[in-house]
């Protein structure tokens, strides 16, 4: 953390200086509009509270925070992001870590009993340097908002109101008008945004409004959740446990955080066609006795359900997650389960949908800043929509495996499924799930893969791979991607070869009329406002002095000049701990990587790229 | 963290249920009342205030909480007990760094010039889990007073009283009356308590009325103290850093949080006899002069002090630190600077204070809980006592160390330190300034060392050591240590050997009338609420299963009867990793090690020890 660079402050450094803009009650006009505090909302929310200069609004029919149940599948991407926003070392604390997963099926002597068929490491070695985690969507909620609360802007939702209609103008600075009702009372207000962004779920009223429709499988598979309170015998009670028993189906066990509840899936019989689960008129009791046979020869005996649900969500998807045409630009957004929606199961729900608010949040941020041009918002549905067709894929096959019987080895020929292949299928997708495997395509924010030889490790459209560095000025040990804050700036990290490429990338950085970070920097802010350049050396830190890096390497910044002392990074020396190593970067002639404000690599190049890397950042930056 | 074991609760866990104890108003009876809100004082509240049974108090002189400046080290030792109360997190992630730590000298060359003459390693590796860090003693208060508003009392403290007078009676349920004064205003209140913990610092109105004197050295030798935010191209300014000048005198830099901010010691001029340096009318502009006179060639451009001071305090103690007779039991305490008060440079004062309050903390509520006789509080003033001559004595070297001025290697027979032999006792004293070489002498409370040889790493009378582990239920990668919570418990851990001595163990523990588990457990308690077993195995967590184990390692506890699945523990199979290997652990033989409430050691056993055990306990607890 960095802070005091304006003169000392009391009291807590997370606590930004009020800027003021909050106003107390809903404003006529905005600049940007979020609709629904979840996973997505509270995400791009809270990125764009930290822009003091941007007012933004979040809206939620709701009349409070939520404080139970849902989604609480936290996976390694999302940590990453999290720390980004500066919790993921809170939700660390307070979560279940998911250390292994186990698999049971039927007993082949005695069918009618489970048995344990297999264990896995739930996350493979070195994919994170954050584990995969389980906690409360209430609790990630709550860490959310006191981003907001502590950010420059004070962001606080408007609780209590629902969209009627949306509409979008051709013209005026405010173009899209919404409709607003109170939940309690009925009063209606019009508010009118520059951008509206629809985060409320999959019966978005902001979804409707656009004309876009949720397509695709009609749902024939019931389940039901539950988190419990509960006294067993089953020995991977505190394991992740996927358990299909011979007769009774299956379970999906999640154990939660605290050390005693229990999330449950069950699945329930198959429903009929357009038959919906609301219809059986399901009890938790049904689901607890469901529970208890699926686990035989184990008992269960719940003490409490804190939180229970039944759903027959499908995979279904809409073709776009906004309302650009051919000419106009997009107004109008869609994020999370307004766009796809899934099976639980995977744990990816609520994943998915932070991403999306993450990758829309600082491009409105950059156009209404006035960094980029209104293009730049076009790549959110270009770039969100494949990776939720992604998703969708995923899924269709893995609910499918999950609800499918186990495979009798004594009858070859049965239908069903291998339990053995289930577990090959749960390993196989590990980086899918653990949300590390997105990779965005090629386009004006993520370039072309012809210098990936460089550093391979840093993949181009992938996220920012995380790796031990020391820093140079105070010798600390840290992981280097922490560096990436939701800040919404760009990194630049200039990876040193055995030559002095790092000092000519500076020298063209700071002094250059072509340096983009003279050409795309709003006058009086500090050099690195937009885009952030690090380097990271190959020697130790006993080896090079702060005292000999470029300027632009240690600048002054702030009121008084205060050196910034945080730019330049070496190798750590532990074995096995050296990034140049983990990374696959080139010794000899090093390289650049650049880093979207979302963590994303953008673009990995030589060194001695200049050119090319301030035409890179011409084609995202005005 | 464990949690939601009385039911499914929304919100933020560390926040405990309000035990609806603490009174808005000053009462006129107390349990405890503790005077000052420094280090000692928040340490000790903060222990007390998880007692929903206890009702505490603690008043302050000031207005409010501190905000700014005082001491900032926190050694490794203080970090662990951190953890102990919950916020080692916060200060990791918040604090500086201590790395590593520079020396300069003279250059032989050129005298008027430093140069680097050597860095180190801060800490040695291995010493602790946790790093050696810098931040505002403000924000430790910070924490403490957050801890104490979340636990069970909701302890606030009482702002704006001085103590008047403290008179203690020989008879009465609140034997001590103290006399208060509201510093506004001036209004006059008598309250009384069953003890008194005056935790109010040097000029201690706690220890005036017991009629204690702080006796030792007179200080004649003064150094200014600085907070600045400053321009330099001194290239150690991110490090730790020892500055001895030929002849302008001594710096010590110690870099602050929030990567700009920096603390100077300057040293001044000697004072004359009985002179304080008050009288000197020493000035903010006079420090920075001095910090520059002595930074040369480099220079220094200060362009914000965010606080400043000047000391000259020597090394004074007291000789006891209650009000105990050979008859009568202490009823006052006090501790941190009231009884001893010696130089800042080695960064002890808040650490020795805090473990001043830790010691005290659990000490008197395991009295007035009725676990343990009143004769336990005695040990309070015989084991800090001891420590506190260790740091006088240690404090009295370094700092006459640090003041010398620098030996001229072209003139041997010059006086001064050599500052290659100041390095040396830098390193040599490494242990003592992270805390971690206290040790506390054979008492009822510490046993003797004759099975040491048993787990030569776990030295009896020593903090407990942490080292990695995997839990057994959920196989999740830790720190053994860290289930050691400010709590007020007593923990055994079993670390089995080769035969099955954890098993007859945990059999004595838990159905031997002899147990002292159900000899000093509070009827309808848990069977952990006073003692706490856990276990250790040497086999990886994949060879072991929770349903084997006894049933007291899986307890049923709680309104509902849930299974704690926290108890057991597997080595670590990483390379270097193994908790057996690291701490000395008999592997044939196994051993127990029974660690007090405040971390340390009070036993080494073997696993077949029942008895002795018994009888442990029984000198201890009622």
């Amino acid at each position: 953390m960095q802070f005091h660079l304006n003169g000392f402050r009391a009291g807590d450094p997370a606590v930004v200086d009020d800027a003021g803009v909050f106003a107390p009650e809903l404003p006529d006009e905005m600049d940007v509009l979020i609709v629904g505090c979840g996973p997505a909302g509270l995400t791009l929310a809270a990125q764009l509270a930290v822009f003091p200069g941007i007012v933004t609004r979040i809206v939620e029919q709701k009349a409070g925070p939520l404080l139970v149940g849902q989604a609480d599948g936290i996976a390694c991407r999302t940590m990453e992001m999290f720390q980004a926003f500066g919790f993921a070392d809170r939700v660390m604390k307070e979560a279940y870590w998911v250390n292994e997963t186990s698999f049971w099926r039927p007993d082949g002597a005695a069918r009618g009993r489970i048995t344990r068929s297999g264990r896995i490491q739930d996350t493979e070695d070195g994919l994170s340097e954050f584990p995969h985690v389980i906690l409360n969507q209430a609790r990630v909620h709550d860490f959310y908002l006191e981003v907001m609360r502590h950010a420059a802007t004070r962001l606080t939702p408007d609780y209590g109101w629902r969209v009627v209609d949306v509409r979008v103008a051709r013209a005026g600075t405010h173009p899209v008008t919404v409709s607003l009702e109170r939940v309690e009372g009925g009063e209606r207000r019009e508010v009118r945004a520059k951008y509206v962004v629809g985060c409320d779920g999959a019966r978005s009223a902001v979804r409707r409004a656009l004309g876009l429709a949720l397509t695709g499988d009609s749902a024939n598979q019931a389940w039901g959740v539950m988190d419990v309170l509960a006294v067993t015998d089953f020995p991977d009670i505190r394991m992740k446990a996927a358990i299909h028993s011979a007769a009774e189906g299956s379970v999906l066990i999640i154990p939660r955080e605290g050390g005693y509840m229990v999330r449950l899936y069950i699945e329930l019989d198959k429903l009929g066609e357009s038959e919906r689960i609301a219809s059986r008129n399901v009890t938790a009791d049904y689901l607890v006795a469901a529970a208890q046979r699926i686990l035989r020869p184990y008992t269960l005996a719940v003490k409490e359900i804190a939180w229970w649900s039944v759903y027959d969500i499908g995979q279904r998807l809409c073709d776009r997650f906004d309302d650009a045409t051919g000419e106009a630009g997009p107004r109008v957004f869609i994020a999370g389960d307004a766009c796809h929606t899934h099976s639980p199961k995977a744990g990816q729900g609520m994943n998915v949908s932070m991403q999306d608010g993450f990758n829309l949040g600082w491009k409105l941020a950059a156009v209404l800043r006035g960094v980029s041009g209104e293009e730049l918002l076009r790549s959110y549905s270009d770039e969100r929509q494949a990776i939720a067709h992604e998703l969708i894929e995923f899924d269709r096959v893995f609910a499918k495996m999950f609800s499918a019987p186990p495979k009798d080895p004594d009858d070859p020929a049965s239908e069903g499924v291998d339990p053995q292949e289930f577990q090959q299928y749960f390993v196989q997708q590990g980086r899918f799930t653990a949300g590390t495997a997105t990779r965005y395509r090629a386009s004006a924010i993520c370039g072309g893969d012809e210098h990936q030889s460089l550093a391979t490790g840093f993949v181009v459209g992938m996220r920012f791979h995380s790796a031990p560095v020391v820093r140079l000025a105070d010798a600390k040990p840290m992981q280097l991607g922490h560096v990436i804050k939701a800040d919404g700036r760009w990194r630049v990290f200039a990876f040193a070869g055995a030559g002095d490429g790092v000092a000519g990338l500076c020298g063209f950085f700071g002094d250059d009329p072509r340096s983009p970070l003279r050409r795309h920097r709003p006058a009086g802010s500090d050099i690195d406002a937009v885009i952030d350049v690090r380097a990271v050396f190959q020697q130790g830190h006993r080896e090079l002095s702060i005292g000999d890096m470029p300027a632009l390497l240690r600048p002054a910044k702030g009121r008084y000049g205060l050196i910034d002392y945080e730019k330049v990074f070496c190798a750590d020396a532990r074995p096995g701990q050296d990034i140049f190593e983990m990374r696959g970067i080139d010794r000899a002639r090093g390289c650049i990587v650049v880093v979207r404000p979302d963590q994303y690599v953008a673009l990995v190049a030589p060194l001695t790229a200049h050119e090319a890397l301030a035409g890179f950042f011409a084609g995202v930056m005005i």
